[in-house]
């Protein structure tokens, strides 16, 4: 949250009840600067996934990186994205793909992916301490991924996640500006909490 | 974090990045207070879930929560626990049943489960913000909560949640203790984290 550039667009939850700012404060942008981010930076974000909760301590997330200072690398990442995404996605300065390994959990073989999303939640996290946007995908090819990155049978690649320090938003297209400027919006509690039972 | 309780056991990560204390404070305890957790607690827990990030903003998670307060929809929730963690888990002020929707991402199913884990990564995160320990169980009946919690078709339970404020780990039966203060670790980052492609 160090980020002074005045150009950076603040979009914080409307939110009902107290939340910590790490949390009001992500949110899904589009615009990115070019300043690199540092492999200090970068060891810091994938830290804070190490230290998400899973079952039996089997940790099934996996992740697979690259930085625009590596372009073949990055080129490579980007590619496997579908065209709406890699437009915006590709002025990240890091693009990371997240992986789940399937077969951890006898009948509760759901638990992996949740997992993989707790640690990546730790990740987004960590990336609003450090002044870091964060945007994930599921619009990207899973069997060019698979095969383009090598990944070996019984994983799952589940999103890309774009990363870098907040941009210009006004240097977008104007469709990606829109909807970079609209209100952040979400159901009411009482849609999905319920006590006792479902209702 | 503002628990002064001087039994309360710490047990923070040993992390090897610098990553934010809302993180690195989290862990899995087994023993909890007899303290009941309010309302407006609640209501922040949920809403630190509710601003998670979803694709399409779809928001694919839903929480069955029961407190000791009512104690026949607490009992309903912890009869659904293995007896394992049923043994601990009932003395928490607070069961959280999470709930995912299927189908909302076609091609890219598993997507909703993964979303469901951000939401608990924000419900966790909130959690040490305020005080809480949390114990996520992977160990339930999930026949038995989609018909005893009347969970609709097209839902998935994943996990359920011991909430609580930290209590006195020295009042756990032994074997439970002696898991309560070992050690925390995790897999070193080189072995989930590849630069460029799968290695």
């Amino acid at each position: 949250m160090g980020n002074t550039n005045v150009t950076t667009l603040h979009k914080p939850a409307s939110a009902q009840y107290p939340i910590h700012d790490l949390i009001s404060h992500r949110w899904s942008p589009r615009a990115f600067s070019d300043q690199p981010v540092d492999q200090a930076t970068l060891k810091s974000l994938f830290e804070a996934a190490r230290w998400a909760a899973s079952a039996a301590n089997k940790q099934p997330w996996n992740f697979i990186y690259a930085t625009r200072e590596n372009p073949e690398a990055f080129e490579r990442l980007a590619a496997i994205l579908v065209e709406a995404n890699s437009v915006w996605a590709k002025n990240a300065s890091v693009l990371i793909l997240t992986v789940a390994k399937r077969g951890e959990y006898a009948g509760h073989e759901y638990t992996t992916y949740y997992e993989l999303g707790m640690a990546v939640g730790n990740l987004v996290t960590q990336a609003v301490e450090l002044g870091l946007a964060t945007h994930q995908m599921g619009g990207f090819d899973k069997a060019k991924a698979i095969a383009d990155l090598n990944i070996p049978e019984g994983y799952d690649p589940i999103t890309v996640l774009a990363v870098g320090y907040p941009g210009n938003h006004e240097t977008l297209p104007e469709t990606l500006r829109e909807r970079e400027i609209a209100e952040r919006t979400r159901k009411a509690q009482d849609e999905f909490v319920f006590e006792g039972s479902w209702k």
